[in-house]
């Protein structure tokens, strides 16, 4: 049947709004995609420059207390970048969660769905199939044996004609539902990822802290890699 | 002179206040390196969080155009990440001028003395060792021979004295001068380096190039690595 199809030869059963659906659905996951990959390259520098600047204040914090003649701009300085790291840290908590919700969104929900897809599409394959057969056997000549073929041919056209509808069915809900599922996740998620970096590059550790505390994310302990917060969206 | 000091004999003449001044100068030429160094790899790690908050501002503009369910949500955060990446680009000619006037100071200005400190240090060396001979030779038996080469020896030693006390009284200068000078620049970029870095993380554009202007910083074209505002301290 695909061999047909390629070679032009054979009809092929198109439901054109469900592969419109889908295509746009592939196309929304490998966007989603590369704002994960954006995401997770932005924390990874970004914990290097809250690296850098916890030595840095730590420097700046030794050469105060070592320089007499400058012993006050090194002072502030080192406070300055010490609140910085503090508030980084927070930052990184929050951004570590969007990465997190987004790949359960991407890797596991979207790609459940795919999967029933991907059953979907070769279901539609071998209900073609069996459909092209039988429109062949109606158009040969009818004796006893070859009405026996086209009963059993009729037989295997109804399975797979079940069968296709079934997860054309499937495929349908669970578009519906995954749709409603990521413009919750993504809305709750965009809204924190915006309120924690807004809060954080306006200096508000209140309010980078409330944010935090408003989506349930347990601030990372320094030193452990592995957040342990995950959360399903 | 060198080896004889160095097993216990002969006498060393030591300028205990200077020496101590060397050793100062020596400590603070490696504690500002350092902060070079963290300064350096800051604007290393801070520029590939502007280059991702550049990249992802454009990616969310994208996604805030093609999705309608979530454009306000997408629209946001591409506003936020583009002025962030403004603001960060002007945070880094701060911190690059920061970089390169600490690193004028430490690898031009203080070599310069230390320069002067090691021809001094060798001056020193011979000076002594020309002052052991003469010791050595006026305890001997003053026959006629004795006495010429007692001459010789004193005025040896006295090139050699003028010579030493020429370089010390150098590198006294030049010591004072650096400390001075050392006092102005790091006032002023720790200065700097502090509003920079507070106001952009306080969110304040303004502030931020009001600093640069401050200290008449000219804003680096994006795309340009070198920057064209090298100034000397």
């Amino acid at each position: 049947q695909v061999l047909s199809e390629r070679f032009g030869r054979g009809s092929k059963t198109v439901d054109l709004q469900l592969e419109a659906q889908i295509e746009i659905l592939r196309d929304t996951q490998h966007k989603y995609e590369n704002v994960l990959r954006l995401a997770h390259e932005l924390t990874r520098h970004f914990s290097l420059v809250v690296q850098t600047q916890r030595t840095l204040g730590d420097t700046f914090a030794d050469l105060s207390q070592k320089s007499p003649e400058l012993q006050e701009e090194f002072g502030y300085n080192a406070e300055t970048q010490r609140l910085l790291c503090k508030n980084g840290e927070t930052l990184l908590s929050a951004i570590n969660f969007f990465v997190s919700s987004v790949n359960t969104l991407v890797n596991k929900t979207m790609e459940d769905t795919l999967l029933t897809i991907k059953q979907y599409e070769s279901a539609r394959i071998e209900y073609d199939a069996y459909r092209t057969d039988l429109e062949e056997m109606s158009l040969a000549q009818r004796d006893a044996a070859m009405m026996v073929k086209i009963e059993t041919a009729q037989q295997n056209f109804q399975v797979h004609k079940e069968k296709y509808e079934q997860l054309r069915a499937n495929v349908s809900i669970k578009l519906k539902f995954l749709e409603e599922n990521k413009v919750k996740v993504m809305h709750k998620q965009l809204l924190l990822f915006h309120n924690a970096v807004s809060a954080y590059f306006a200096g508000n550790q209140q309010q980078l802290e409330q944010t935090l505390k408003q989506f349930n994310i347990n601030l990372k302990t320094p030193g452990t890699d592995k957040p342990s917060w995950l959360e399903e969206p």
